[in-house]
């Protein structure tokens, strides 16, 4: 296993060093084919090659693909103890699962595609996934937590409920990270982060009895953490490249796919937990109880040279009930803060329902590097 | 096996459905984020979405998505016949190198590809291929055609060699059908033709001891014709939409996939035969032996509204004595027309040499429609 882990470690730093060679290069090619983005909070705005996550998740499957035969050499070389297409059959699912969808991020990014197929491309693209899932393991036992077990006993078999579970777990992976964005460096910093706590934790549990769904984890994640890495030394505050969607369909395909085959799902959710709670105080916005603007990013003050939260605009009077008082309980909560004009018939204000309008609502002003530090580190502690 | 492939026809036909109604809906999308080339030899030069084989290539990925458990339902139902996870890996690894064939043609489409990059990716994209291949069959062995087999004895073991050869089939497919395009509806013409062809042979061959193969290569052609006859519907002369490298790129993937996983990589060649002799021939134009323009496909000629050969220009002593020979041969036997200006000191100039301008210049100036026909009527006979 250990030499296996080096092989797999040496591909990742090579893959690294090609990344920050190779992005530059294509640059031009992306500005000339259209895909570019203007960097918003930014003094000039400059216009920024986007989608450069094509490249790296290309790199991460190449890296991959070449992977693949080290873990089954022994194998190769002795036929008598029968190859294990069992496992093999997992890699390669794992495998289709990314690329299908690497293949819709960038068709989004360069097509602009619409919610529904959003919802709809992400979940057939994991579907190979759960069929691997359900010929070889096909567990959907799972453990009451204690306080919960005089209702519904020591574990419940949730069936079918479980392969819902796992699906629509890709679907959030994938969308959580793509709505926990808007500041150089955040989309992929979060993946780093996430990436490296995984790590960390399968090094731990290699200890315990399932350590090889821990091993095949650990052969995804490291080449997934340094290809990461070397995107963000390129995205990170001043981005010379913007990741795209590519990235954070990628990025989350990818941890739904180690999750679900590592089964550790309940486990990676609590990697997530600033993307849940940015997707929870996001709801109302989604669901379009609140009004949503189309970006919800903060915004550059000239003058200071620092970011301040967004805001959107909305009549009292326009809200429905829920509305009003879901609007109510977050000013309570102090999580927006609101200015009411309507008395004077112009429209009110309140801050964007995002983590970092929160986080600048509450830390003032900040610059944009020293804001998607401070939310990394906030993901850190998650 | 029968109900089976029922269900296959089924999801097949609904695909072909799906892409006539999906596509024209697309249209605008592409040409908002600037997808689009000009059809040259239309009087109007409309402006055309290009990459449409996108499109048609994702829904049939989701085809085949849906329809992989149907082959290994008995093996659901029945837990103790052990379930087939070698079969069950030839269908991920297939749909892996086409899926990574599909997102390569559409990064070429939309950036605009380097050669360099053109061919070493579709090598990395048929690793996992030709590790199934290793796996499950590891048969190197050729038979040696019986003129030869005084020399070389009955069978020969290839080993290594013969999975270079199966990794440049990949590149081969994909890029033989690329440089022979160029007419509205050719490519994907071409291809409905092999697919069919291919089909027949599938099924002559299902008495044969090999039927198994010839059944899985069923499961992937069948739903291929059904989506390429739609793709064509769309792009037959006058053409609503082009089908760009995309569906070049996943039609020759999927056609190199059946062919080394349905153990017919030699015969599949012999549905090549049109394509083989356009790249023979095309070659001294792509090693820049005789000058190459940036577009060979035939110009029209508007007082006629027919289609003529197009043609490069040279001056005769540019021409290194290679060039001098290619041309002289290839015009000793008819395949180009050429027009010696030399003495006047002006450019003297002949026809492309490419198999559609020689189709032009033996049967005359010709509609662009009946030339589609009459070059699809060819590869019938291939």
């Amino acid at each position: 296993m250990w030499p296996i882990l080096v092989i797999n470690i040496v591909l990742s730093v090579i893959g690294y060093s090609v990344i920050l060679n190779v992005v530059p290069k294509f640059k031009d090619m992306f500005v000339k084919a259209h895909l570019s983005g203007l960097d918003l909070n930014k003094k000039h705005k400059p216009e920024i090659p986007e989608a450069a996550g094509v490249i790296t998740s290309c790199i991460f499957l190449i890296v991959m693909f070449i992977f693949i035969p080290f873990p089954f050499s022994k194998h190769f070389f002795n036929k008598e103890w029968g190859f294990p297409h069992q496992e093999f059959v997992q890699f390669m699912a794992a495998l289709l699962s990314i690329c299908c969808m690497v293949l819709l991020g960038f068709a989004d990014d360069v097509l602009n595609l619409k919610w529904r197929h959003k919802l709809l491309l992400p979940t057939v693209a994991s579907l190979p996934l759960l069929m691997v899932y359900y010929t070889n393991f096909n567990s959907t036992t799972v453990i009451i937590p204690k306080p919960l077990r005089f209702v519904l006993g020591h574990d419940i078999d949730l069936s079918a409920l479980y392969y819902v579970y796992m699906g629509m777990l890709a679907v959030f992976c994938t969308n959580a990270i793509n709505i926990y964005a808007g500041v150089n460096g955040l989309e992929v910093g979060q993946s780093v982060v996430i990436a490296a706590s995984l790590i960390l934790f399968n090094v731990i549990e290699l200890k315990g009895d399932c350590w090889p769904n821990h091993v095949f984890s650990l052969y995804f994640m490291i080449p997934f953490l340094f290809t990461s890495l070397a995107l963000y030394q390129l995205n990170k505050y001043p981005a010379q490249v913007f990741v795209g969607d590519t990235f954070c369909y990628f990025s989350g395909m990818t941890i739904a796919v180690v999750a679900i085959l590592g089964h550790f799902s309940k486990t990676a959710l609590l990697f997530f937990i600033p993307q849940i709670a940015n997707f929870i105080f996001s709801l109302p916005q989604l669901f379009h109880v609140l009004p949503c603007p189309r970006h919800r990013l903060p915004r550059l003050n000239l003058a200071t040279g620092y970011l301040d939260p967004s805001v959107f605009q909305f009549k009292e009077s326009s809200l429905n009930a829920l509305g009003r008082l879901v609007l109510k309980v977050y000013r309570q909560l102090g999580l927006v803060q609101v200015e009411d004009k309507g008395k004077n018939g112009e429209l009110s204000q309140s801050t964007n329902c995002t983590l970092i309008n929160l986080a600048l609502k509450l830390a003032g002003p900040t610059h944009e590097k020293n804001l998607a530090i401070g939310l990394m580190v906030l993901q850190v502690f998650g």
